[in-house]
């Protein structure tokens, strides 16, 4: 750090050097490479954080683009550096799954606004010399995905093979293939949406009111203070949570049961596993993300609505596009229901694109994309092998489907 | 006030006097006339603030017991003392309405546990002349009801001719109809449950932590402080009213729609039309409520399992019951779906109870049972004119359907 860097001692926890060294590799765009925000602001100097597994072939056609979601990071199939947990998407992506790094170059960058490395809310703000804070520019999904066309750009790669995510990554995905649909050769949005829902927005306001009425946010500023709001934002990530869940997800979970005890206590315990269970995603929360994170990102989210930009008609959006699509969509999934991935698959067909839609049946929630489901496995490992034979990619080795 | 009460001048506020000195009538139980309350504790003394609507016909026969939801209390169809809005059933409740006034007595009590006259943690603990706090006992759906019934006793009412009530004023019409089957000739359970669900914790919890995560909270000691817990209350407010509402009601009412302005302005303003009306209602319900009373009544709603006291199996709880049954649900609550009425009129076919079932085809959610529902309201008159001629009443007046 510089001279000019401020005495952060009192933010020893691994997440700020996570914010200011990231243990992943970063791209440092400098003053003369501004990055120019959808709010007009430009945004000079940032960095991109990013990890990648497998090897870029020699003509740099196998290159997938992994999106992450609201508090996902660059780790995806790698040990978190702070939590030390696998990534979060092994389920997915790794050697021989349905993303198989043995075979494709996966790449994922922390997002612009996140706390992992790339440039956010934390970062050292180069006029004060301190974080940002508030006045960290509001970004948008469109900034993100300007911020990754950087990224691929510099890692020269020209057409990325695919670009896939879920729930804020699916956003990701279709601002790529509606800004660049010559360099997307493929696209995966899962569990996602083309537009934030009322209902989405006020479960995001909730949780950014609740770090806001934390006296320890103190108006963004907490970074000196060497404080966080850690109740408040513990309290934003328990209202979320429910949302990632489906109701019969938490009563197969946990249904009315008690938690390390035969009776009620007649007190304001955690007497139930459900509370328990939400108490102990907010405390853990807390220790890998910074409030001020939660507060642009889940913005951003709130922001997005692609047809903005295109006459309020979404299929303007895709007008044109040879990128191949794979919309995904879970039965259970509430904040991010099926009615809104079909919006998606008629905007493509309304454009004549080539478009395969599948509805996974299950119970998880909106979660379920993160976790164990072979329909889902099995419906992204078919549409990336058969997207691979149309680009000309080597066929699958023997022995693997 | 007596001379032990200490100086509350701090707590001005209009909601203060309605805890000490409510403007309804209030029957007050004295230190002989203790409540033995389902945690063993007994408590006195306690008093019950109520109103009434109509008049007690000759043989007691025409009383109706409106039983109010969590946020509710007994203003059912006169103004708020407080807000000095319209009482919050009159869509329901009044002369000529499907709860008639003209022909029926309407009584409702604030729940033991609230904040609008009736004994709760805002009330004064005798033992120490300062306001109970946490040293409130935590109470129960059963004790609410126990509580109602003392107060029934002292009206000299044997039998209701109907117990009705929306929400956990349907948990508590259940509640009556197991425990005082004798007393209950009609029940109407609106948008209930015989317990609470796993989800429907969760988001209590997530409220009560938004509470307790307030410094002003104190460890609920705040009205020591002259303050209250207005963030974390307000918090807790806005998560629990995106619930009452169905995404459909959201999404009509407020869309993506952008309040007082044209463009995004790129901060964390309330841009968006459901961000305003969030923090409105939050914002406004924390002048007419007691955070601990929010605790305390939604810890009771958590704690509520019809199931328990009967051998796990709801239809115990209803065997041999003479009363005649009316079960509300509407399509788009999602907080208390169909199903779980349906698990209620199960439970009341398994013991060949008289139970009629209707599900009201509404857009509106949860809230649906406070608006404007015509097919709901002419559901609730047919029934209450049926059991009233099975009761013996004077039929309707001419004119009057």
């Amino acid at each position: 750090m510089s001279a000019a860097t401020p005495d952060l001692s009192a933010l020893a926890e691994p997440r700020w050097n996570e914010v200011h060294n990231p243990t992943s590799p970063v791209i440092r765009f400098g003053e003369n490479e501004p990055l120019r925000l959808e709010c007009q602001q430009d945004l000079a100097p940032f960095a991109i954080a990013y990890q990648t597994y497998g090897e870029l072939n020699a003509d740099k056609s196998n290159a997938i683009l992994v999106c992450h979601a609201l508090t996902g990071d660059q780790h995806v199939a790698s040990d978190h550096p702070i939590t030390h947990k696998p990534g979060w998407w092994t389920s997915l992506v790794g050697p021989g799954k349905a993303v198989d790094t043995n075979r494709f170059f996966v790449i994922c960058a922390n997002i612009l606004g996140g706390c992992m490395g790339s440039t956010g809310p934390a970062s050292l703000n180069p006029k004060t010399g301190k974080p940002y804070g508030l006045d960290f520019p509001v970004i948008t999904i469109g900034d993100m995905v300007e911020a990754q066309a950087r990224l691929i750009d510099k890692l020269g790669i020209d057409q990325l093979f695919c670009v896939i995510g879920g729930s804020m990554g699916g956003m990701q995905v279709l601002e790529w293939a509606a800004r660049y649909k010559e360099r997307v050769f493929s696209a995966a949005p899962i569990a996602a949406a083309a537009w934030h829902s009322s209902q989405n927005i006020a479960f995001h306001e909730v949780g950014r009111q609740a770090v806001m009425a934390d006296p320890n946010w103190a108006a963004g500023n907490y970074y000196a203070a060497g404080t966080t709001p850690k109740n408040g934002l513990a309290v934003a990530r328990m209202a979320a949570h429910i949302t990632y869940l489906s109701e019969e997800a938490l009563h197969q979970k946990f249904g009315r049961n008690l938690q390390d005890r035969d009776t009620k206590t007649f007190s304001f315990n955690a007497d139930f596993q459900v509370e328990s269970y939400l108490r102990y995603q907010g405390s853990t929360f807390v220790d890998r993300f910074d409030a001020n994170s939660y507060l642009y990102i889940t913005r951003a989210m709130d922001y997005f609505d692609l047809r903005e930009k295109h006459g309020q008609v979404l299929a303007n959006a895709f007008r044109g596009t040879k990128t191949r699509f794979c919309v995904v969509s879970f039965t259970s999934d509430w904040l991010y229901p099926t009615r809104e991935s079909r919006a998606i698959v008629q905007a493509l067909n309304a454009v004549a694109a080539n478009v395969s839609f599948v509805e996974i049946d299950s119970d998880k929630g909106h979660d379920a994309f993160l976790l164990e489901e072979p329909t889902f496995f099995k419906t992204i490992r078919g549409f990336l092998n058969a997207a691979a034979t149309k680009r000309g990619l080597a066929p699958v080795p023997e022995g693997r489907s």
